[in-house]
């Protein structure tokens, strides 16, 4: 009898291969190592041969690094989605993704188990399982920090070693990090203090702001119903565009946040994150909107894409409402068509200049000189009526308080100034 | 008999000197000229000195700073409001107090009629109007952008000129703009072109980031409640402490923002606002709350906020719903007490360390190792309950899909697993 | 050369008689007269023939009550929105749709002049008129009763009697009134005092509640996305099946509301609003998502639906933020298919039963009984994350309030009775 | 050394009487009984016998009726929280008070374990221990329903024969119900299948609505900044008050529904509510804001109202932001004084009449005829600015669409239409 199979979400790192080793040790099963490149920069040739080395029945490389930007990443873009005004969600979109995948890998396979090497404080066990059990929920999950005895990184290559499993990183591990095409998140080591700035080494894919240029940069990014499309006048394929960005943004120091945020299993945690490219993109996507948008459109989305926000970060990606605001935000994009000129100086990427076939910005209507298609005294109007509930409000509160002597006096005192006004 | 009163907003510039004395031309009337000192660094006494000479039988000079930081910059402050994301409100929240104190002043003065040299095309019109009609709707209001026939900035030097108004400036005007102790805004000139960059002659408060130090300033801000109390240590009342960091976000260029804009009344117009030290307290203020609100009133907050900017922006601060959301800012600020890092460096306004007594964040808590305060194994009792809902519509998807012998084996499926894991 | 055409918004009743005559004395035009048929169930013969007696130099009469239902009812019921809690937009709908069959019409004819017969206070001027803008910006509105000289009533009869125009009407008229296959509204009369109950002779499409049967009337209601498409079983068009509705809710007493709702243009009015079929409707479609919406989507479109709700007593059915909504709540619909069984009595219409093919009601994880599919100590779990941050709150309350002493205890505490439980 | 003492949540039924005894025979304990009285009409001194007699070492009968409706209905009822669109909140409300007198029961007898009867599947058990842990994060919870062998109520009547608890009730229980003086719920039995009308033997605190009187009821409510404090002129304390409308509730069939409803812990459930006098303090509440609450209040309201629902029914009574909304509602009470005429006749409760010092209807302002203090022709300038983004909108889409010649054309007609007009 062939022996039970179970996918293995594996980066090649060494978490996921003691994670490898134990559950052979400890299932009668044989392991499929998946390893997704959303971006990460890893040699995957080498990821592959380790994951055969380290006793793999089967290991998949997948690129999933164009389906992660169109389908997870311009989505969430064009909703403006921010977690908690800052997270631009790097990591919260990459998950469901790579969950799909394993589950696609586990129903191919006639696997029915999945394992992951999440620990049980973050919000990562979350997103995976949560998309495991909406794709398919039969479905087993196994968690192994959730459940084995190791209890930190040195049980870890204790194992390891005891194991024969080859690790690689002999330097000291400062920061837990994960990386993708979109951004790179650090936490641990003295972030672990509010109180402590965190230093410059941190950096990975942008420069710190003080090391940018003294020169600014200058670019242009053309977008089409929300997704760009183009850079400094160049169409370009979705991957191309972001690694263009990214290095423009790297360059100049831009992307660089360091929160607290709330994390969704209940207690904060401090990260930095560093997002060069998609920063500049969620600016320049921003100020396209202000120009394109009209005002309840605006607003109404800026409600809404918290929500969104929300979903994402919390790992439901494949969820009715996350799909029925997606459908939202798809309208509103429908004219989001135009160009935006993008100024990169040590850590600033602002919007100086923007442009679009369907500007609602109109020059005729917003000078202050009178014209043709603004009648100003128009203004008199609206504001009565704007006003009016206020006024009444106004004149029931000041009959109630006067009795009928001051409010005579009251209504002597409107007329005559009608009376003396007109 | 005596004359009519009427009570003009007075700033002592071309157009309001040229209102004095069309309103005396026009109306059989006296004119009260009450002129606010928001901290927009005029020459009082000159500007008393020439309502007089303009015909004015009576000027005050009102000093509402302190009033406007404390009753209307902070609570807005508090809220987080940010109207699209952006302005911060400079403008908006010092109109209601300017309108106040000309009803007060009317009220004092037997007079009910007010008149103010807003046009017709924007958004301070509505925002005096409304909060005169709120607090007491027997004013009449007479707003002469709206009515007379000069049309233009040439028409009302003509008009000065030909009745003898002394007027100061004689270069030519190239912006639009509205200080106060809290910002200044821009608007007109070059920037009616959304694709044109704005040029760096325009900065008035803060200087443009190129030309910011090449070495980083820190500064230390403390809040008590949510309410910004000492800069550097050192207490200091409000109108020091904003004028202090006014001078530090100055200095680095902080706080200087370039956007569309949809005005309240109907149309987009694009404006350049720098607000130094207010952008370095709202972020200080961000930072912090990060610290000590839970998720759910965090996201709330946000959610409310966007309510708050537009009751803001729309001139609505003397109302029910206004003051509603303030008494529910003012409950999740209750401990928003502590202490934020701030980073100024050539037009970044970071924050890099935050404290508080009252953090929620938890080292204990938040750290990857197994720990005596969490039980990793709750987060799969979590993440199962969690995700129910999506469970079960997988569910009952697989099951409407397949037919009776799939579901057979789709049971199977789920029990071995079960089996097999436990 | 060809006299100028003004398309007039025509129902055959007194005032838009009057306004046909006064349009062509005070303008040199000829008058194109639009009647749609939206149910108000007219005799549009005599409505035809009576506006070529009056002087129009064509009439149109057109049927727009499958449109109505379809492109207006239908979207605003799948959306669940009602305004203010309680009126389900009978009016609002249906102004939508008329203005635009008028612009239609204007563009066929070559007119670029629509005249209406709304008043100045009420909303369906805004109705009529936000649509015609946004429709066709160079299509000019009179609206003759913001600018004639005939204040009542009895103006306009006298009017009328004046320039030999057919007045049918002979008894007083109490109520003003606005019918439509989907509702009936009145306002005016002694409905004008809040304190006044309204009288059972209001009653035009219903029963009043005393009036209806004795015994229960069951329906069973089929919808297929969100849409109704069958009654007891029977497949029915959109017209048929809301007329069947309506006779049953009438018989029953069914839909009446008698509310103070909060125009648009800032004043209060009071109204009484029959919609017999409708309310079974919405009920039964509420009763329906119950059974298969998930709790994040469900709540998250109760705000959606405010917002909806809104947009449409506001006149912004063809505005960008309108359509996006919809296209958000199109995706919530697609599994909303199933039938419910409502029960009418007196008033009541209440859902009694409900069954769909997407049911997320499972006996078997509602039940309270131990389950294979549901493992309660999940619960624990559950529960220890969704608190956690009130339980650091808490800690960190407390350690703040004692001093090290009390903390100790604090701690000795907690362990203890954690290794007692275990 | 004295034992440990457990504090259990007691109500004298089956299952905490089961519980009493098997806490004791598991762990070397004393128990605390404490039955809460929240308007559940047991016999209190029986329930206080039967606790000793099962071997208590203590038992407590609190009578928080006062306390419930003050402190818990009334701010619910002053949020108009409801949730789900129907449910008013009857156990969710309860639950935190009970949870809070444990935890004050078990810090004045230096207890630190507190138990409760709620099983794995409800929301109960966690708006127990949500509260437990937010007012004492020390305090151990026990829920043995969770980790027991006892599966099923047959166990437990089982486990109390061989246990010689006296167990009262000997006839078949069919729903699991909770009771108190808002409300009673009733779930399981026939229930369990929403295809399964729920028969009229459910009902315990009110009539089926064919079996109420022929002849409707009117009852006059009083309220007091939104809390209700006379019935019919009557003043009365909170506690006759409440009877007193349940009475006339329960006598017209007023206020039971029967929905599937959204558990917290993922899953659907069914359910039948009576709430008679709650259902008619809702309404009458409702209506008499709309009379007061601007529309800008009212609307934003009612969006708040839904978070303020889903926190109560999650049992996040005691957290920062049910407090901060709590405040909100607060301010936009402080008008709502007045007195509503109720119709109550065969399962409806509507207002029929209502009155207000405070009121914002006008009838000057909504009657539709000219008047002094509304001006109809500033309906043309509100409609003219309040369109205009959709006016602009519409004519960059035609400039776009159309050519250079079709726009000159457009002009013109824009031009002729504005000249024939004025």
């Amino acid at each position: 009898m062939a022996k039970e199979k179970i996918v293995l979400a594996y980066s090649g790192g060494l978490d996921t291969s003691v994670i490898l080793t134990w559950l052979k040790e400890n299932y009668d099963c044989e392991v499929i190592a998946v390893c997704c490149d959303a971006g990460q920069g890893e040699d995957y040739a080498a990821v592959e041969k380790k994951a055969y080395a380290t006793g793999a029945s089967k290991a998949y490389i997948l690129d999933i690094k164009e389906e992660f930007i169109t389908e997870f990443i311009w989505p969430t873009l064009k909703a403006g989605a921010i977690y908690e005004n800052d997270y631009l969600l790097g990591t919260s979109m990459a998950r469901p993704l790579m969950a799909q995948k394993l589950v696609d890998i586990a129903e191919a396979e006639g696997a029915y188990i999945i394992a992951h090497g999440c620990t049980g404080k973050g919000n990562d066990q979350v997103r995976f399982e949560t998309t495991i059990k909406a794709l398919n929920p039969a479905i087993k999950i196994i968690a192994p920090w959730r459940t084995w005895d190791l209890t930190s990184r040195e049980d870890c290559i204790e194992y390891a070693k005891a194991h024969n499993i080859p690790i690689a990183q002999t330097t000291e591990k400062i920061y837990s990090r994960d990386e993708n095409i979109w951004h790179i998140s650090h936490e641990g080591g003295n972030l672990e203090s509010p109180w402590n700035e965190h230093k410059d080494d941190i950096h990975v894919l942008s420069l710190p702001i003080e090391k940018a240029p003294d020169q600014a940069t200058y670019v242009e990014i053309d977008f089409e119903e929300g997704i760009p499309v183009a850079v400094n006048g160049e169409k370009m394929d979705a991957i191309t565009l972001l690694t263009t960005l990214n290095k423009l943004g790297s360059a100049n120091g831009v992307g660089t946040i360091d929160i607290i945020e709330n994390r969704l299993v209940g207690m904060k945690s401090r990260g930095v994150y560093e997002t060069p490219g998609g920063t500049i993109l969620y600016k320049a996507h921003g100020a396209l909107e202000k120009l394109i948008l009209d005002r309840d459109t605006m607003q109404y989305k800026n409600i809404v894409a918290q929500k969104y926000s929300q979903l994402v970060y919390d790992g439901l990606w494949f969820t009715p409402l996350r799909e029925a605001i997606a459908a939202f935000v798809d309208v509103t994009q429908e004219l989001v068509t135009g160009t935006v000129r993008m100024k990169l100086y040590k850590g600033n990427a602002v919007s100086v200049a923007s442009k679009s076939p369907n500007s609602l910005y109109s020059e005729e209507f917003a000078t202050f000189s009178k014209d043709e298609v603004y009648n100003q005294s128009d203004a008199e109007g609206f504001i009565n009526l704007f006003s009016l509930p206020l006024k009444i409000r106004a004149i029931q509160k000041q009959s109630k308080q006067g009795g009928a002597q001051e409010n005579e006096a009251l209504e002597r005192k409107i007329l005559k100034g009608g009376d003396f006004i007109r």
